[in-house]
């Protein structure tokens, strides 16, 4: 029954690109990470996926165009769309995921992150 | 393929305890509420309920004590846990919950409501 002070969670890690557990709700995993640079593209088949900016600069690159989210600026990546994150300025995201989704979705390789639950 | 941007959306309305939907993520609805004031008592019997304060106070109590929440901060309230919104200082709040579920939970009332999509 304790709420959560998202940014005494981000204080606890430097890591980038590799998202920590901080809530769960249902089945699904309420999630921080704090990123620079680009990802790899990736799609996720089952699940949409829930970005919220808390700080800095997210680009969500997709096929069909971008889009540019700063602080309190949210995207549902659809299940399915292939998207590559590319972060600045600091960022510091929210992620709202299905418990077991895996960040690096179809791609794989080395930025795969085990979730770790702050 | 929109984002959103939550202080453009919480100018859209002013009816407080009335939830509505700014996006989805699978079957849950991603809402925006303001309010003021308590709520009723209620639990939802098969859903967890997300609240993430965005500017304002709430507190939520429940049967075995309070928690506060300022702005950056969340909760989490396990689904069939009896709990009663407390609301201040001209609280917004995001709130998460599968789609469909009743803001006033068992307890229905005047204030159960029908949510509007922005």
């Amino acid at each position: 029954m304790n709420k959560v002070n998202l940014d005494e969670k981000l204080a606890l890690f430097d890591d980038l690109w590799s998202p920590k557990i901080v809530a769960s709700l249902n089945d699904y995993d309420i999630q921080v990470a704090k990123a620079d640079g680009e990802f790899v593209w990736h799609e996720h088949a089952d699940t949409d996926e829930f970005f919220l900016v808390l700080k800095g600069r997210l680009v969500i690159q997709m096929r069909d165009g971008d889009v540019e989210l700063g602080p309190g600026e949210l995207f549902v990546v659809p299940k399915g769309i292939a998207h590559r994150p590319r972060a600045s300025d600091g960022l510091e995201v929210l992620l709202i995921e299905p418990a077991g989704t895996i960040n690096t979705g179809n791609a794989g390789g080395e930025l795969t992150a085990v979730k770790e639950r702050l």
